[in-house]
């Protein structure tokens, strides 16, 4: 049985201890929601009043070019890149995960339109990020050329779903809800011997786990920058694509940024060689220009001791709830093994969204998500054993207190 | 003949002079390209700060409700909407301009699917901005349903080019090289007389000159809000939709924010009603909530009077570029009359690159667009009749003394 020395100890030993100080956080407030939104870099508020004083201030549009603004999306793709096992020139940062998935599959189904038309199934699964289904209805509606998406579930196997009308398969790499992960290389693998290409959503995956697209054999991928990458709230998204099929396809949001030559003001779009086509318009350069100082710290670390500490705060995280809040109706959905989970648990609770908000109020801050389901981010960059020890008890005493059931714990506020 | 007296005596009797010190401009320069990027707004800096500070930082996920961050785009909106003849309701601020042209596009071109399944032609004007041209390409050639782009030039007239194949009429309101501007009531008439939807690029237009959307019976509209609008470095730009088109389609770029119920976490996609279903992934939240900035500071401008000076102002310094600098080979390509332009003015030089690389090292900012097109922008909430004569002063010496010519103001910048 472990006590909170035993945690203090596990602290003590850590070598990522340090990287804790190197963020901002509340005073009093166990934060367990970088899943969702990452916690602030000290250097975010140094960074923005550059960005906001010198760069728009003061050099205004001159910043263009002395401020590297147009080459930023590149630049920060080259940083990101290192952290998903891809190279230089492969990664841009721009636009939203939605909008980047719009754009590659865009590429995918284009590929598979010259290579093997007959295949019009579109692969992935239910329980995904809604966002993704939302982006592939989307597309099947608009293009009207007899696509259709095809649901994983209980009733489909992967195996099964991927047979010979599978164009694409598109999957995020950890589930936003269980925290379960997929086997990049085996699945990948499978696309392919099945004839599909397959497109990662690396949302809950960048920055939390081990990643290389390259060797696991990936054609595309997206993901987000402002949950384990920290880069400020609705910071700009990322795009890799395989090099293998990056100068074939014209994207269809072919905005000016993604022009060969932007700056001549043809009429005609004419795409740029490389990964720079996957830009589109002109990007929010504050929030942009803060991702770098997520990525910096991440890439401080090395994400083999990122995923050492993440597995050892889950086991803890799980040990301690299973035994410490035995008596209460709280049932594990995120796989105990640790090849087949992120850096996030999930519990279920019948009361989960109340006993959230009890949690929240008293500091412990993980988020709900419908219907039922407890989520708690471990993010080795800015969390201690300690923290994790101190949330479980704090979680104890609301479970053995029923603190959680009150009236103004059970109104839903507009996002949950 | 009009002296720099002449000025101070206008900028005396200024209505709007007040709020040039709401804004911060460095010293020595005069700022002359406020139709490529507006100035900085003082409170900045601080909104910056506490989105940063307090909302990311201390409040973290928790201000998607606390600090309003769902709410941002149609808050935004509502506030931008009084800026273009709008109502509450029928804008948000989101994505990019090319992004949003590519929404609205799509809805068009769906209404007409219905309506006039026989139209397949969009006709747009060749010196539009590229972005514009270039999104309808990437749609054209994405959906393979036989549409075609038909440009407005020399050789087509509008009236012509608006034939019983025309489906969607895509325009720049106010051409960003020229500053020519169209007569939006005129125009949205003729191309409904003639079947066809129109689409007005507000990019140089909004917050440079009154517009009344609803009044002159536009369809749909997109526009910037880091030109006239002073929202900061690639702030996201901003979509509005007639009633009367808002809940009829879905457009593709479907993502959770455009969702009835995101948090529902459905596996179907369902529009929100109303124009929250244009909006798609997470936005930018620190870029976004500097848009607040500069709206703020519009509105409190009345635009009949922002209309009055920069008309005053493009009036003063055409005659002074003519008058003081006449013996150079300038050629005014900005219409002389004042409802035919918007807030910028052009003059073409054979050696405009060079001459702008000359006047920025003295200081006025303005900028370049090939070929030979050297423009400057008119912005009423941050410059001085005072400013225009100083500008037209250092104008004049550049070109007497031939200033621009030397090797380093002829290396062409990444970024022009």
């Amino acid at each position: 049985m472990k006590t909170r020395d035993d945690c203090l100890a596990l602290d003590a030993a850590d070598a990522l201890a340090g990287l804790k100080d190197r963020f901002e956080l509340p005073p009093g407030v166990i934060y367990l929601d970088g899943n969702s939104l990452g916690a602030k870099p000290r250097t975010a508020a140094a960074r923005a009043a550059e960005v906001i004083g010198r760069e728009w201030g003061n050099d205004l549009i001159r910043s263009w070019n002395t401020a590297g603004w147009f080459e930023a999306p590149s630049r920060l793709g080259d940083k990101l890149a290192r952290l998903i096992g891809a190279d230089e020139g492969e990664v841009v940062v721009t636009d939203t995960t939605s909008l980047n998935i719009f754009k590659v599959l865009a590429a995918a189904l284009r590929i598979q339109q010259r290579d093997q038309p007959s295949r019009k199934v579109i692969v992935s699964e239910r329980d995904n990020f809604p966002t993704d289904l939302y982006m592939i209805q989307g597309m099947i509606d608009f293009l009207e050329q007899g696509y259709e998406l095809r649901l994983i579930d209980a009733d489909l196997s992967l195996e099964d779903a991927l047979d010979a009308d599978a164009a694409v398969l598109l999957l995020s790499h950890v589930n936003y809800r269980s925290g379960a992960m997929h086997d990049m290389a085996r699945v990948s693998g499978l696309a392919h011997e099945r004839g599909a290409l397959v497109i990662w959503d690396l949302a809950h995956a960048a920055g939390a786990v081990p990643l290389a697209l390259t060797a696991d054999g990936a054609d595309f991928a997206v993901g987000c920058t402002y949950k384990y990458l920290n880069g400020g709230p609705g910071s700009p998204a990322f795009l890799w694509v395989a090099p293998r099929h990056m100068d074939h396809f014209w994207q269809p949001l072919s905005g000016w940024w993604g022009h060969s030559n932007p700056f001549e003001m043809s009429d005609r779009y004419d795409p740029a060689l490389g990964i720079r086509r996957f830009l589109c318009g002109t990007q929010p350069i504050i929030s942009l220009s803060l991702v770098e100082c997520g990525l910096d710290l991440a890439l401080e670390a090395d994400m083999q001791d990122v995923r050492a500490k993440s597995l050892a705060m889950a086991d803890l995280f799980i040990e301690l709830v299973e035994t410490r809040c035995a008596d209460h109706p709280l049932t594990l959905v995120t796989p105990r093994e640790h090849a087949g989970r992120g850096s996030h648990v999930s519990f279920l609770h019948p009361e989960g969204y109340a006993v959230m908000q009890a949690l929240i109020a008293r500091g412990v801050i993980g988020d709900y998500r419908e219907p039922e389901l407890l989520r708690f981010g471990l993010t080795p960059l800015y969390l201690s054993y300690a923290d994790v020890w101190d949330a479980v008890e704090i979680l104890r005493d609301v479970l053995d207190s029923r603190a959680w059931d009150k009236p103004e714990f059970r109104t839903r506020a507009a996002v949950t």
